[in-house]
Order: C-alpha cells, then structure tokens, then sequence
C-alpha cells in the first residue's frame, strides 16, 4: 500500500458508492468475518503491539497512557466481540423516517442514507481501529482511520487483518484505510480533503480536537471534552447526592462524563460537605473548595478560577457553594462545555426549570453524568460523544453516522 | 450601534439564552409585531432602498441583479407577509422526539432546543433579512445578518424597524442584529466567531459558498450550488419528459433547482430531441450538445467539458445522449453537485435503481426538480437548500435552525 493520501481518499469515495449499497446481510456477512479474522490473526497484532509498547517504553510515556496502548488476548477477544455487536444492531440504511405527500400530490419521503467518506483521526487506544471501522461498514460508509503515532504497528495490524477479511467476505476494497503516515502533516491533509471526505471525527483529547476544529475544510463532529457538573439542591436526598457524586467523580476519573465540579446550595453546605468529603478523600479524590467550602472543610485547598475552567480527568474536584438554583446554572453557563449536567433534588419546580434552561448535550435530574454513553442510553454502540450542536449531539450511534436523502415519487408533475 | 463585531456576538449570546426561552405565544407576538412594524415603517426602509438603488445604478450592475435588489411597497408587504406566515408554523421547540427507558430504568428523552446564534451571510436580495430574522426568531435562536455592500442601507433600515419592533414587543435586545460593516473583513470575522456562534449560514452565489467553507471555524451549513440532470429513460413518456425539462430549465433558470444537463438514452434520442428542441428554443434557451446529439441538432453547439461542469443559472442547457441508465448515473456522479436529480421513466425497476443510487440531496421519478423548495415540500417556510450532508440535507426548514438535547429523569441512579 503505497498509495498518496490523496490517493486513498480517491479510493475510499470509489468504495463509499458502492459500500453505500450493500444489503445488511453482505454487511454483516463481513463484519463477522472481520471479528473472525481478528481472534484467528491475533499473534501478529500482538506481536506489533509489543514493538509499539517497547518503543513507548523507551519514551517516559505515563503509564496510564501505556495501558491504554497495550493489548492482550483479552482485549483483542472484546474487540472481535464488539463486531458482532455491531452485526447485531439494526441498520439504520435504508429505513424511511417519514413519507408524505407535497404540492400537487408528489408523494416525499425522507430515507436514511450513508454519510459516505468518514475520516477519524484519534489517539492512543487502537481498539478505536476497530470500533470505528465496524461502525463506518455497518452503515456502509468507507472510512480512512488515522491513529496515533504511538500505536501505528498495532493500528496497522489490526487495519490490515481487518482490511483483508473485509475485502475476502465482499467488501469493496478501500472501505477501510489507515493513513501510513502517522505524522501530524498526515493529519493536517486529511483535514482539507474535502474532495473525498464527508466528515471528519477527531477523538482525543481537547488539543487535537482543537487543531482539527481549527484547520479542517470538511465538516467536523466534535467530540469530548466534558466540564460536568453536579448540583446538590435546597432539600436534596443527601444521601442520594453523596452516592451520585461519588460515581460521577470516582467511577471512571479519566472520561468524558465524568463531574469536575460540585455545586451545593448554601442551605445543605454544611449538613453535606463533611459526609461527601470524607467518602471522596477515602476514594483518594483531592478537593480544591470555594471559601465557604473551605469555612466547612478547612483543610483543603482553596479552588482557583482555572479549576473551575479546566477538565481534571483525574481524581480531584472542584466543590462550590452557591446561593441558588439560579446561581448554580450561571455557573454552569459559565463554565460548562455543554456536555452533561446533574441536579440533585426534590423539588419537582426546580428539576423542570434546571431540564429546560440549562444547555447541554445531556441534562439529568437524579443520576449520574457518567450514563452519557451510547450503551448506557441503549443505542448498542458508540462512535463518540459529541459536543456541538449540529448533526449529533451527545451519544453518537449507528444513526449519527447516516444522513438522510429525499426520494420523490411524481406522475410527471411539473412547477406552477 | 457601535458595537464591535464581538460584542455583537457576545449580546447575540446572552440574546439567544433568553429567546431559547420564550413560550411559542411570546414568539408569535414578537413576529407578529414585526410584520406589522416592516408595512407601517415602509417609507423609511423604501427610501433606504433607493439610495442604494441609485449607487448600484451608477456602478453598472446588471439589471438582472438590480432587480433583485429593489424594493417597493408590493415586495414590502411580501415580507410582512411572510413574517406572518412564519408565525402560523408549528413551533418545533420543545417537541420530545422521542422518550425511552435506558439502562437502569432512567427515563431518556430527545428534545428539540433551538441552535443558539446562528450567522447568515448572504447577497444582495434584502428581503433574506426579514426572511432569516423571523425564522431565526421563531426556533428560539439569535441571529446576526451579514448582508451584502449594495444592499446595506435597505439591510439596516429592515433590521432597525425589525429589532426595535421585535424588542418592543418582548424579544430580547441583540436577538435580531445586523453587522454594521458590509466589508469583507466583517464577512471574515463572523467566520472566527466560534466563541459566539453555534452556526453559519452563507446563503449566495457560490464563490462566497466556498468562501466561508474555507475560512470558516464555526460549523457551516452548504448552500446552494445546483447542478442538476433531467434523465429521459428508454422508453420514457415522452410527452412528459418535454413538459419537465422545459419547466425545470426554463420556469426559473436562475436557481439552484434548475435543471442545467438534459441526459438522453441512445434510443429515444431521435424520437425526444427534435421536438424538445424546438419547444426549449422557443423558450429562448441555447442547447449545447455532445456530438451524438449534433447529429440529430446539428445547428446547435457542441457542449464543452465546462458546460457538464457547470450551474448555468440562465437560459443555456447542455444535452448529452447516453447508452445506459448506468451511464447516466455514472455521468450524474462525476458532474452532479448532489443536489436535485431526476429520471423520466415508464420503468418500475430503473426508478428504484436510480432512487437507490443516485446519491443527491434529493432525488426524483416523473417531477421537476423545481419542486425542491422548503414550501413545495410542505415545510411552510425555507431558510434554503442545503447541499452537505451533515445536519440538514435538502430543503431546510424551522427544524434545521433547531438541535436536540437529551434530559434524563433519574432516582438516584449510579454506573455501575
């Protein structure tokens, strides 16, 4: 494969059109065969993952970012799962949302339909090599995958087991491509392919996602990043505010949806704070308060304006004490990145006034930020989280990789 | 009005926080004052018109475009009218799409919210201002107006009358603005504002489409470019394929919807084209052929590379005989702009393989692709035709200026 970028991007609109008119049966034929493939073909994945690894070793690279490049033969045993998932979810191509009739009786209906060319540009995990290329086939789109520079042995393992087993079962080839530069001049060429791509999807951290927002001539579904917020309000289930927060902040520090922020109403400060400090220090999370947070629990440290700004994605927690419902949700305006926000409450007024004003991908009323998450919402799948407001919003499934076209069925109608 | 063009946004902001909330009836009442504001204010918006009437005349602008720019009291009224029209529709804000049960039991709903600021930069025609602020107004959203140098006088004179009626009568101060610099470094600005706008808008020719696509870091919805075919099949009514191309090129030749390339199948070339000539000719239109069909119209030109390429927008067509459905799918692929595509025929499978294949905004069997128009399509109203494939597709109406937000109704639920 020493095809150009630009000659990759050729190939996969060629493979898109015909992708794009694949029956289910032939795209689950094929995604079978691609999990098949990745069990039966696991030495040599594993193999070029121990050079990847060996070579990060070398780097000083953290070790949670090591653990996320590893593999073994359990993780290569859930990607091969997470095709048949996939295989197993309905697909979305194909299905008529609505049918209705127009002027002068043209008979209009709205189809599902392939985006086409799906680039996707992440970082160190290479099960996304897989994720993202079951996803792309199943909705018969072709998709050029550009992974990290740090995973690209296992990245293109993975790309080629998959790429071969796709094209054997009656894929067209060219439906799934990795660029084979990992460099960051791929990635910017990628990004002004509007001749070949339909869309782009960057999925990392708030850096890349930037660069890609910044730079890109093709349409962008921003992803990530997550400033979520949990208010406790006048006469919350303390109890059930404690557990939430906890989750929120603990369960998995490192994600998207997990709290940043606590925001408590003046009136539960001090019958809350001393309970919920206690259980989230002994989960090991440090907390930085305002100062009347830090008159109730005196030994931690002061929060600064950047604490409240940032995505820890680590266990520490930003706590502040608010005089209101009004005052809670001008914070969260304020700070927030629109992606999930929780109220704790009782009160049935202030829960409808926090759904309906607060502005975010997910808005919660007793539970835990950590559902926004396309298995928890049971979409079956999940390519990403998005954070913009066009297209996709929140949880992305098997639809959000679709658009719609309009058929129109006339008699030989005419305009008046 | 001395505000900076950030300021501008960042009231747009504040503005479309508190429009997001306004009850359907507050709405509705702000647009009904408008649309009584624009017929009582006439005089100073038609002698606004006239100044720029008069600077367009000496700078030997083509009538064509000077039509488009004058007002009078008729097309006054037209907009007044439109407002009110705008104020009959549903209002899609607040619609639940969809509610289910995810995991654990909570309680997910889609609901429709508006999309928050959105730009519109467009060209000369003044009514767009009233258009796009009324449709902007009614889904809750802000909207800030760029409109063209020629037209700015008339512009500010509508948007004036339309934001201080609309402010009157309840809107918030900032929902309804005008960019007070029709310069080309305003236009360049409003495309950096990402801080402030959720969404562009270029609504024009489609040198400013490719414009704002290249420069733009806020999210932009295509408009625009048509390059649309009329495919006459073997054994097509040939009666009807005449009555739609002559309706699709000549009812409206300067639109996107417009048909720009009349495809011909090898065996009804001799029967079709002689009568379809005289009848496109007595329209006034100038046909530019391939060689087969010179050989049938000799007296015609040939047809350049360039005439497949390009959206006419006047009264040119191109004509190309084919040999086979698939050879003019195969030409509506390489040439289309994916916008409206028809095919004339008597034939049950060919119509379903074209609807299939033929990947465009929308897609027609015995119609002119005229009918591609949000009011044809039933929607009531139109902001324009979207040809990318993200967000909205084809004919966009007030539920392509909104988005969707998922709440969530918990009981203390925690991931597990």
């Amino acid at each position: 494969m020493a095809l150009s970028l630009a000659d990759q991007g050729k190939l996969a609109k060629e493979a898109a059109y015909q992708t794009g008119l694949l029956t289910t049966e032939a795209k689950n034929h094929i995604l079978k065969k691609m999990s098949g493939a990745l069990t039966a073909r696991q030495d040599a994945i594993l193999q070029a993952n121990r050079k990847d690894m060996e070579a990060a070793g070398k780097k000083n690279i953290p070790a949670s970012l090591l653990d996320r490049l590893m593999l073994n033969p359990g993780r290569i045993e859930d990607m091969s799962e997470g095709l048949l998932t996939v295989m197993s979810l309905p697909d979305p191509v194909g299905q008529v949302e609505s049918m209705w009739t127009g002027a002068q009786e043209i008979q209009i209906g709205k189809i599902r339909v392939p985006l086409g060319v799906i680039g996707i540009i992440y970082e160190s995990r290479p099960n996304v090599t897989a994720d993202a290329a079951g996803l792309c086939l199943k909705t018969g789109n072709a998709v050029i995958l550009r992974g990290g520079a740090d995973a690209f042995l296992s990245n293109q393992a993975i790309a080629t087991v998959l790429s071969e087993a796709a094209v054997e079962a009656g894929a067209p080839i060219g439906a799934v491509q990795l660029v084979q530069d990992p460099g960051r001049e791929s990635a910017r060429e990628l990004m002004r392919m509007k001749e070949y791509l339909d869309v782009l999807i960057p999925r990392g951290g708030a850096g890349l996602i930037r660069e890609v927002v910044e730079n890109s001539t093709v349409p962008v579904i921003e992803t990530g990043t997550g400033n979520c917020h949990i208010y406790i309000d006048a006469g919350a289930d303390l109890e059930m505010g404690k557990s939430i927060i906890l989750n929120a902040k603990t369960q998995r520090p490192g994600v998207c949806n997990a709290a940043e922020t606590l925001l408590v109403h003046q009136s539960e400060a001090e019958a809350f704070l001393p309970g919920a400090a206690e259980a989230l220090e002994a989960a090991g999370v440090e907390l930085r308060g305002c100062p009347r947070v830090r008159q109730i629990l005196p030994h931690i440290k002061e929060a600064s304006e950047a604490d409240y700004e940032q995505e820890f994605l680590d266990l520490i927690l930003a706590i502040k004490v608010v005089d209101s419902l009004e005052d809670a949700m001008a914070h969260i305006r304020r700070y927030g990145t629109r992606h999930s926000e929780s109220i704790i409450t009782r009160d049935y007024r202030n829960a409808r006034i926090f759904l309906k004003e607060v502005d975010a991908a997910c808005v919660y009323v007793n539970a835990s930020t950590r559902f926004t998450d396309g298995f928890q919402f049971g979409f079956g799948a999940e390519i990403g989280i998005s954070t913009q407001k066009l297209h996709a919003r929140g949880p992305m499934g098997l639809n959000e990789l679709t658009t719609i076209k309009y058929i129109i069925y006339g008699d030989g109608q005419v305009r008046s």
